[in-house]
Order: C-alpha cells, then structure tokens, then sequence
C-alpha cells in the first residue's frame, strides 16, 4: 500500500503513521519523493486491510501495489538497482558483466588455472561452486568449507569478486564470510527459509530462477529476500524445463526483458546450464546481451575434459575467448559497457 | 554394486570385504539371502571402480546396480516396503491408507473440528501444516511451533498418526519430535541438505514430487533419505507443472504404477494439490485407487469458504464422505483393505 | 447469445428473429423448452453485437452464452450426449465401452486374429489405422484404401462398429464410407479445414487431445465440428507433451471430469499412447474408469512382438483378458454397464 | 544410406545401382562428388536392409546416415542451402532477412498503408495471412482467395515477395499461384499429407516449429518436404507453450544454433508469436539476430489498436524503424548482410 501524505503533513505526522503500520506487524517503508511524503506497508493483505489510512486528515490519498511483488516492482521503486560487487566491479546501469570459472571447485591448482584464463580475457567475477546440489548422493557433493577458502583466495589474488552457492540456511554465515555474493540456486529457488536467511545478510544474492518457476514465481523469491532487508539482487535467466530434450534446458530469453520491465533488478543469464552444449553457449551468451541482460555467468574450465561436473557445457580458453571477443563486439554496437 | 559371495565363503570373509568397502567411503551392505552371502557396497562411481573384488578368492560375482536409485530400486530390495506410521497405522502391503486434514493449521477449535470429521468418516491419519511454504512473503506462513503442538494433541486425543511439512534443517528436530511423519513439500524436493537431515530421523518421510520432477529425480530424491539410514520413505504423486492451467497442476497418474514398479517404497497421491479443484478430487481420488496407490492425502475443512489456504480445493464433510464411500466400494472391487 | 421469448412470443416471431439472425450470417438455433421458446444465435462476437435483439417487444432476455465453446458446452445443452456408433453399440448414459485393436492395419490375417481376441474378452468397436500418421517419412504410412477396405470386412463380419483415423480433407469421403467413426488424431486436433470436413459428415467423431493442447483448445476444436452440423463428437485424453520422458506422454485423467463438467461430450481415454507402456495400460484404463471415463480406445495385437508399429505398448490376449475382467469388477462397484 | 562406388565404377554401374534402388521403393540420390561416385538410397528402413549392396564388386563401402533426417542433415548435405524468394531477394549465405507485414489481410487499403511502412524501413518481403487458423470458429478466419489476391498484387507493386499459410492441402495450388513463399503454421507442423504436398511444388516454403514439438520433430517434418523433391526451406522458431503464462509462447531461440548445426537449411525466427507482447519483440528480434538467425518475422501493422488479431503483438512504423535501425547496428558488428 502506498499512502501519500498532504502537502502540509509533518515529519511527526510521518513518525505516527509508520508506528501504527509497525504495530500491526506491517512492514513500514519511508518513500523518498521531492514535493510530498510518501509511505509504504506491505505485509498480510488482511491486516493491510484493517490500517485504514484513508480516514487521517494527512493523508491525501491511499493506492493499493498492484504486483503482488511490492519492494522488487517497479510501481516503488522505478529505477534501476545498481550493485556494487566489491572489488570495485558494479552491476547494471549500462554495464555488461561477464562473471566466469568453473562449475565446480575442484582443487586449489586447477581453480587457479580457470580463474588465470577468464581474468586474462576479461571476466571481472570469479564463480566456482563449493557445496553442490546433486540429483544422486553418488557423484560429487563439492568441497565445502574447503572450497569456500579456496575460491576466496582465489578471487582474492586476482581482484575478483567471487560468487558461490549455498544450500542450506546452516550455511549461510559461512557462505557469507568467504564469498563476495552468495548463490540461491534453481532447485532452492523457493527455499524460502534460506530466500529469509540470505535477505539479512549484507552481501549481494544471485538469484537463479528454478526449473518449473514462472517469472512471477522468481519475482516473489526476490521479494522474500529484499522483505528482509537485503536490496541488492540480482536475478538470472537459466534455463526452465520443458519438453525438449535436445537441450538441457529452455532457456527463456524473452525473460529478460520482461523482467527488466517489471523489475528495477540487474538480470542475468546463464547459458551454460540453459543450454547444457558448449557449441550453444556463445550463441546464448551473445542473444542475452542483444536483449538487455546486465550479465551472464559463463562456466570455463582450463580443461573440460577432465572436468568433475558439467564439463560437456564448459568453455576452454579458446572457447571463452572468442565469446568475450563477440561480446564486445555486440556490446559497442549497442553503447553498452564491458 | 552387487558382490555374491561363493558357497564356501565364510563369516569372516564377508566382515574383511564390508571393511575394505567401508574404508573407502563407500557404503557396506549386508544384504539377506538364504544360499548365499551377498554383499553390496555403494557411492561415487569412481571410487567403486577402484574396488576390484571380482578377483578376490572367494568372490563368486560382482555385477552393478543398474538403476542410479540404488537403495530405492527393487534390484536390491525387491518386496514391497511396510511402514507403521504409529497408532496401529500400517502403509502398504496391500492397503489402502486415507490421510486427511486441513491445507494449514489454523486454531485448535479450526483443527479440532476438521480432525473429527475425518476421522469420523474413515481417515487413519491427520494431516495439517504448521510451517507453510508460500509463493509470497506477504500471506499467512502457517502457526509454527504452536502449529506442532496443536497436531500432536489433536492427533493424540483421536489415535491419529500426524502428518506435517517440514521446511527447514533447522526445524527437524521440532518436526520430529511432534509429528508422526515428517513431510517434505515439492518445492523441496531438491533440497537435499533436507533430504539428508530427515534420512537421520527415526520417523517416516512422506516425500513429495516436485513440481519439475522427472519420476526418476524424485527417486533418487527418496535415494538420500534412504542413503542416510532412514528406510520409511513413502513417495507421492501430487502433480506437475505443465502447460495445463485449467487444474492447478497436472496430475501424473502414470505414474504410481509406473513408481510401483520401480521400487519397494509405498505411493501416495494427493488429488487436492494435484488438481486445485474441489470437484476433481473424488474422481482423481478414486483413480489413484484404481491404478495401484497405497494412500491418498486429502485437504478437508470443517468450513472450506473460510479456510485461510488452499481453500478451493478442500472437501468439506459431505464431500469427504461420499468420497469414502466410493473408495470403499472400489477398494472392495480390488480386493485392497480400507 | 440465447434469446428467450415473451409467453405471448408465436411461432412467427421466432421464425422472423431466426431470419435476422441468418441473415447477419450468424447461425440461428432453435433450442427445445417447455414453456417459452428459446433461440440462439452464435458467431463471430462483433456481429452478434449488432443484433440488438433485447430492443425487440417480444424478447423477454438476451443473455451471453459465457463459455467460448457454445454447442459443446452445457449451457446450452445440459444433458449428456449419447451416441450410436453402429451395430447395436451406445457410447454415453453410464455405459462404459471398450474399443480395441491394432494400431496399424497390417493385413487381413493380421487384423483378423487380432479383431477375434478383443471381440472374445469383450471389446465392442474395433481400432485399426489404415492412415497412419508418422514422425518420420521413411516409417511405414498404412495401408491407406486397402486398410479401409480391411477393416470393414473385419468389422463387419463381426459386427463391431469400427474407428480408423481420417488425415487429410482429401480422404474424408472414403473413410466415411468404410468406417462407423471416423478418428481425428492428436496431431490434427487444429486442423480446422480437416474438424469442419468431418462436421459435415454424418459419422460419429473421435476427437483427440493434441499434445500441446490445453482443455479449452480440445473443447474448441470439437465445437469446430458441431457448429458444421455433426453433433456427435467422443472427446479423447491421450497425453500431452511434458517433461517427463519415463513415459510416452502424460496422461492427464483429471482432463476426464473437468471436460464432463464442461460438456455434454462423451469422454474416452487411450491408455496405450498415454502411456506408451505396456505394463501400465491396465492400471490406467482402470483409472480412467474409475474418474467417470466413458470408455477407452486401447491398442491389443495377436502378437505385440512383430507390430510394426507401437508395439511397447499394445497388450496381447492375456494382457487384455486380465484388464477386461479388472474392468468389469470395478463397473460393477461403481454401478457402470460394461 | 550412402553408397561410395569404386574409382573405377562407371557411370553404367551407378544408373544400374540406382535402379535396383528405385525397384524396391526407395529414394535413389545422385550426389555431388569429386573423387568417387556417390549414391544414396532413402526410405523404409526394412526395405533398405534388403538392399544388400555392400556385395557389389563395384562398392567401396556402404554406411547409414546416422541421423533420421536424412535430407535435411548434413551428413549428405554439408553447406548452408540459400534460397531464391524472387524478386532478387536471397535468404541464407550471411544475410539477415527481415520479413514483416500484418498478421491478417484485412483489406486492401490496411494492407497497402502496412507494406508501405515495412518496404520504407528495410524489410525485404511481405506476410499477411489469407486462412487464418483460429483456435475458436466464431473469430475471423480471414479473407482466404481474396487475400491471396491482394497480397500478391500489393507486394508485387514494390517489389516484394510474399509469405503466407497455406493449411489444406485443397488449397496448396492456389497459395502456390499467388504467393513466393508457402509458410505451414505451428497448428500444422505435424500435418503430413500438407507437408508432402507443398513438397511437390515449386515454391519455398516456410515451415513453423509446432508448439509441442521437438526440434528433431522440426527437422523430420522438414525432411517430408525435401522427400518430395522441394530442397527450398526455411525453418522457423516461433516458440514452444510450456507452463510460462507471462508470454504467449516461450522462445527456443538455443533452437536456432542447434538447428543450424544439424541442418543445412536456413533457420528463421519469429518474435511475434514467439513473445506475444509487442514490448518484447525488438529485444527477441535483436536476440534472434545475435544467435545466428538468417532472419526474422515480424508482425507490423499501420494502427495496431485496430488490428483484426494479434494487435497486442504487433508493431507500430515507429516501433519497426528503431528495431530496423538496431537490427542494423548488431548486424554491422557481426558482420552479417541486411
């Protein structure tokens, strides 16, 4: 609900009315506008219901948030969200950022070597999966805590911001010590105990949207994250399941922009698991900057034979090479920065 | 892995061999047999390959499980897996178990109401939600803790065993501790910290089918509960995301038998979820029957229209009655137990 | 649009709005009722709004039919459809029938064994493709004219009405000429010149459900028939096209009560190509009894091995005898006439 | 099948090679090499395991194409087929085609003010539907011969050639007489008797990825067409209906890449259907172009608020010339011709 206030309300006016939102277990939100004040309360539409905000003398006039979406609509919030992913590499506003590594953390030698390819050609973001969502408890669950460390120092040689999975609310203290932004993966894209957790954490969350989600769906994940405080998400395209089999997945692109109509949010794409084939990611990678995305996340490995997970979808050096060279390309035509 | 042993193997030669399985990582197996000893040893598949038993003495034959399900699959467990869920209730073997209740618990008047009118009518275990996993932050997350106690006591005073979600790590001990079995919802299904944590309870698990679940991920699901030590896993089928959008889901009947077939483990379905439409459910109800389901789950309410979820797909108590007394006479036809 | 008359409305009256009605190149219907008559009118909806009928001083109401699917729907036509396939065989009104038979016609010996297996265990009309629509051109195509002419013999001699597919416009008249139903196939369910020409014939139609068709589109495409004149449709689930692979399709029973609450349509279910599993034909055609299917379209060969088409899935004598017997018990239970 | 004759095979050997081919029913092909005498034989692939020509003394070697298309893969057919529109308009070899026009042919005024705009602003060849397949049969079906007529006159007068559905093969002749390129719509991807008799003419075709089907399904569909004796066609992506409601369709655009791997043929996108949201089109359109598209079609119409269908997916003069002008700059810095 967004409730605008006369011309001639006061700051204590103000101070009241939010109190009365707190008090019924609303959230309550101080709108920054130039000529009058400007609230917010979201929560149960059942209590919203009962603020009845129409009848104060101050209040000029009451509208509902039509998107079920409130803090990752636009309708609160019209301008693009811009996020500083340490290091001093930021996220949306024209950019286009390339974060690449490998699927997962294998070893301290070998993350090296993947991490040395896609600095040198120019991904600005190192990623590298430390706990490992696994369709079998068979094949390899990741390093853990040892992963962590290792894609920390790592990155941190390299000047790289780093971005990582977390699994588990447990996790989620840790995940944030060591990594510069923390991964909500698909299969716990409505986890929304750890969606809560990683929303009172003060690093940036990549929020991949899951297998059967519909655009709202991650809409709303967000929201479970910025409800608890956390404002700097970003949102990426990677893949949804259909009945094709030819590819892994479908990778949606018409999602981008959609997404970037409705949302203030960077979006990303990932189109090494949209498409699951190495030929396809370049193509993809290219097609999300050509429709607006502000980034893509590239798996790379310095040999993707010997990969221990996804090496059928992972770029080599020369692989990678010629895609940021592509990309560059697309992205001066269309005045974006890389 | 499937290691026979040869007739005159002794004792002390399967102990040295489940040692040597053991002591690298792998998972020993003793598995019953009347002539023979047979052993099975389980885990990353490359490390199986280092094994090597096939040129031990007194080994007779080593042959791979060749589902990815191992522990789930009838290769190692071909009968048809019993579950006492507690109260005298048994799941399985030829049965046919209706649990019912209400989407969330509401009050203890609410769940004290619906309570007696499934029990009164024939259901054999109450299900209810305390914790609830909702699309958006801003509605009703369910009572929590409160909710836990108030089904153990509702349950408890009518002999029911209680069914609930759990949605957390975190909440399992709480989970287990109050309810009869531990339910874990679609949108967890790929939660396999989840998975893993109730493997470690000592109550049944009723796993439900994520909504983009291929059959065989919801088994190798159920393969990390049962990998954990926990062997009480019943499956259930509540429908999938498809293109349909006349039902709330489409409800993949196909495969219960198909499930069945497959592994030891018991099927439930759940029509309320599975079609979101009121009228839908003693039609799929009955159809579940008929194709081979163990159980049923179904949501009914003292007072559907004011129900505070889910309401549009909850029987209410006339419904619920002419659906038993429909099940009761299919049951009869098949010769299943109600 | 359905315009209810004045008491005092005569026979004149209606036949003069029957006329307007034409005359916009609307279709005019005369609908039965007791005490007023009732007329309709259907069409394009922006020159139904240049009727204006309500100004007329004998028209008492003029209200929108609601649903897009007008002859098909109930609103229009509350009461189930039952239809006459031919020798002494009634589809609807509580009965429960069995069609079996091949996929493909593959000769007179062939269809001939095959004919006498489903007439012995119970089957009263007779599947056979003389037409056969295929993925691939290299794939056997059907008989074409010699299946037609195969199948009526076969059929005849036995006196069991017979469905075979009809592909294109072009065949229409010889298929209605040689078969008692005349089948649309999934792959044709929007092919609106093929639905119109079998309108206008005079043999029942078999409609079925396309793989990517959603319920209402099944409904649409069976009103595309109706509104040529042919009120005899039987509508068909046989699968849609998901993500799951274990299976063929999937087969989507709760489609079954959903359409006959919609529509005055007979609705069948073909277990074979749902599923596209042998094994799981019986335990869904059961299923489809059991949700108020009126009755099924099941694939049965003398010897499933040297089918030269669908094989997988089509169940030999046995298979059948034991799925007839299981039928009959739950039709009795539930009170159906098999 | 691929027959490799010997060096000194003569060109009787081949003729009488190619005859015992005919003889059995198959599809004897004459195919293009420098070195040896190649020959293929299509068809049934029973029949082709009769063929037994590895004995020949004249036969090098014999081996199986791999993949089920036969025509339209590139085992026999290495390089890109580029096609002839007419009017010196030339698809694949680098270039990037743009095609547009209004869904339907309204009239012929509508129709002139639209390809007025799409010839000022770069598009090469004009659509516009004369037989509309509508899901419902109350809706416009389209002016049929007429606007067979006025497409082609109105396109004539600039230079353009035309695109238009054809969807029965009734009218295969007349759409053939009247328009450039004969496009087979999603509805009827899976229409065989159509496919193969728009194979038997001379003209283009457009054939449209159906809303269920796999791209191997696509490709199979193509290869009914090239069995006729057409080589000229165009694939295109125009979505796929999976359980996403917020577009019209989801967009395969990883389909392009992959196709244009497999096959030869020239692969097309349409974001107009592909999105149904007019927002969504130059974003999908850019993508379409930065994957390796050898085009797009594009709905544009004169006032698309008065648009007879499909007016929310349309485009506005201004809306075509900006994507025109970035279709150009993303095409410059590809490197590709428009």
């Amino acid at each position: 609900m967004i409730v605008v206030l006369k011309p001639e309300a006061t700051a204590e006016v103000a101070t009241e009315l939010l109190d009365r939102i707190a008090k019924l277990g609303l959230r309550p939100l101080h709108l920054p506008g130039t000529e009058r004040i400007v609230l917010g309360a979201l929560g149960d539409e059942r209590v919203l219901a009962t603020l009845d905000l129409a009848q104060h003398p101050m209040v000029e006039s009451v509208k509902p948030i039509l998107a079920p979406y409130k803090l990752v609509g636009r309708e609160l919030h019209p301008h693009d969200t811009i996020i500083d992913l340490g290091h001093g590499v930021i996220v949306g506003g024209g950019r286009f950022t390339v974060v690449a590594g490998p699927c997962a953390i294998e070893s301290r030698e070998s993350l090296t070597k993947s991490a040395d390819i896609v600095k040198k050609h120019g991904a600005v973001a190192l990623r590298g999966g430390a706990y490992k969502p696994r369709t079998s408890p068979y094949t390899f669950q990741g390093l853990g805590q040892e992963g962590l460390e290792l894609i920390e120092e790592v990155g941190g040689q390299r000047g790289m911001p780093t971005v990582t999975e977390v699994l588990d609310t447990i996790d989620v203290d840790a995940v944030e010590r060591h990594a510069s932004v923390l991964q909500i993966g698909a299969r716990n894209m409505q986890n929304f105990r750890l969606l809560s957790a990683v929303g009172r954490t003060k690093k940036p969350v990549l929020l991949k949207r899951g297998l059967a989600a519909k655009i709202e769906d991650l809409l709303l994940a967000a929201e479970y994250i910025l409800a608890e405080g956390n404002p700097n998400v970003i949102l990426c395209e990677r893949g949804i399941r259909t009945f094709e089999t030819a590819t892994r997945n479908t990778l949606d692109l018409a999602a981008v922009p959609y997404l970037k109509e409705k949302s203030h949010l960077p979006v990303f794409v990932d189109p090494s698991h949209g498409t699951g084939i190495r030929s396809l990611v370049p193509p993809m990678a290219l097609a999300a900057l050509a429709c607006g995305a502000d980034g893509v996340l590239i798996e790379v490995h310095h040999d993707p034979k010997s990969a221990w997970s996804d090496g059928a979808q992972s770029l080599d050096e020369k692989g990678f090479e010629k895609t940021m060279h592509d990309l560059r390309k697309v992205a001066a035509a269309l005045g974006r920065v890389m």
